[in-house]
């Protein structure tokens, strides 16, 4: 291993390390001043996503300025449905929002799968080269990709929803070809993670964003195999799994090929522990809105976590960081992190 | 008790009763076309809450059209910040909206609290009594409040929000100021629930609809406190508890007054009771987007939640029901939980 620092690698093997690593999920954004000066000259945040240069450029951006262990590329979940061939538009302040979106089996039907629709992708992969050059071994490169439940939800729903009602009522109307869909998307996403690996992220972390709104029993059926079949496929370097609000599926990652587990702010490691057993990475879980706190607080929350957790723990939030969260406040965080010590 | 359907009140006073009494959160509303004929009529949902005759005439409307076991009084969470001397209105398709939010001290001082806030809803004491003349002691009528939380978080954030991240800022910036909202609201709940008590509720259920996104600390310290006030100090009727998405919280609901806890889709009966313990009557937990789906499939969900809780249950859903919801499907759930025995 040629990376200057590789504790996120050596934490997800399970060896012993001196200190947590830290990340934030959304480091790369509007919390950074240099990420709101390069997104006020472009058109939004679309064409970021799609120019390789930029999105490396905003994706180091973090790891210059707040010095956390880890980079994650500069991207969107949304991009495996376009690959796939459903258009989506991002509407500033509302979202993502599909202009059409699936309605019948002859869509689905028509949608491209697996390594096809991998292959429209070129930006992402490029991006991830240049990431590479640009971050010269300091840190490792973590990809990421939308869990499939999550990609089906926004492409049934149409846009961001509280209930996604569309989407679950196509689960409860259309089991067969739900299933259909979930597992061209699954397809989509083994074959996007392994070209992203092949242009050299050295993670890759899975999001399942709205997990929480799926009953144990859909999860156990709409989720779960999708999530083994990713798990099995997807080989060469460790994955986290990011189930936000999936408590009640704790028990069952336990058996999934994923190293690590995301934990939102609502799971204590305690009970985390109790339901996964002993054998994964916990990932988490400070409340965002912690950062909004004081320095005392912040720091005394911090070293809490972390005294917590106990070894094999990523440090991160429970949830990408909020826009609105002061920079000095999530330096305070990464800062305290790195001055704790397991021995 | 000279009600004719006492079932909801025996089972939530833990007698052993012939099979589980049934109502559904928001049964009163857009699932009945006699609600939406009446609505279309008026002005705004505001006008409706606040006209008695008209609430008590939409409150009875489930009970003629669907047969369930309880009404409940139509009404809505916001009356109190509004008697409190914080105005909202209602936006439609967007949901409430709060023109001025709670930000600083001397906004808190100047809210009106307690029985001074509780006079102010004379139109709610009118909606019920005038409910329990047309109800005529069919079933019993359930009169309900907003959580402390829940309320606080709209007062600050100033209306619906998937974070509701300010504030949660506000707990962590303001915890001395944050108690003392909190405890006006629960001083002007209780007595809100006093003269709803008074004018003729049998049971009264609390909300707590943003529960879920506190953490487990947040909960026990700005939560717990108030809840326990309310359930300690308001009494005379059976008490509900609902709140959403709180599974971590639940070993804590164990030691307040409230005879019924009830479900989201997410906590199966078995992790409630061990959670929970012995003692308390569930009311849930059906997904609400299963009522989406054909009639066998609705019939075997809504056994099969009978058969899993057991006795001491009260069938409800794990959230209100969604207003796209077709009429048919809802009348097959409620008809197959009625023709459900435990003997």
């Amino acid at each position: 291993m040629s990376l200057q620092n590789d504790l996120l690698l050596r934490t997800l093997k399970g060896e012993e390390v001196e200190r947590p690593p830290v990340w934030l999920m959304r480091q790369a954004g509007r919390i950074l001043p240099q990420y709101r000066e390069l997104r006020g000259k472009l058109s939004g945040f679309i064409e970021l996503v799609q120019t390789p240069d930029l999105a490396a450029e905003v994706t180091i951006q973090p790891v210059d300025e707040l010095g956390v262990d880890a980079a994650i590329i500069f991207s969107d979940i949304l991009v495996i449905p376009e690959a796939m061939g459903l258009h989506y538009e991002l509407i500033e302040k509302v979202g993502p929002r599909f202009p059409t979106t699936i309605k019948t089996a002859q869509q689905i039907e028509e949608l491209i799968e697996g390594a096809d629709a991998a292959s429209h992708l070129s930006y992402v992969y490029d991006a991830v080269s240049a990431t590479k050059k640009g971050l010269n071994d300091r840190v490792p490169l973590i990809g990421f990709a939308g869990a499939p439940w999550t990609l089906f939800a926004y492409m049934i729903e149409g846009g961001g929803s509280k209930t996604f009602s569309q989407a679950k009522k196509f689960l409860y109307q259309n089991p067969k070809l739900s299933h259909q869909l979930l597992s061209k998307i699954t397809t989509s996403v083994i074959e996007y993670l392994k070209l992203k690996i092949n242009a050299g992220v050295n993670v890759v972390q899975l999001f399942d964003s709205w997990a929480d709104l799926l009953t144990p029993e859909l999860y156990s059926e709409f989720c779960i195999p999708y999530l083994k079949r990713i798990g099995d496929e997807v080989t060469g370097v460790p994955k986290i799994l990011f189930a936000k609000g999936a408590w009640f599926a704790l028990a069952q990652f336990q058996d999934l090929n994923y190293e690590g587990i995301g934990l939102d702010w609502k799971t204590s490691p305690k009970v985390a522990r109790e339901h996964v057993g002993e054998n994964k990475i916990f990932q988490g879980n400070l409340d965002p809105c912690m950062l909004y706190a004081d320095a005392a607080r912040i720091e005394h929350a911090a070293k809490n976590m972390v005294a917590e957790f106990g070894s094999s723990h990523i440090v991160n939030l429970g949830h990408g960081v909020y826009p609105d969260t002061p920079l000095e406040n999530v330096k305070t965080f990464v800062n305290t992190i790195k001055s704790q010590s397991y021995t």
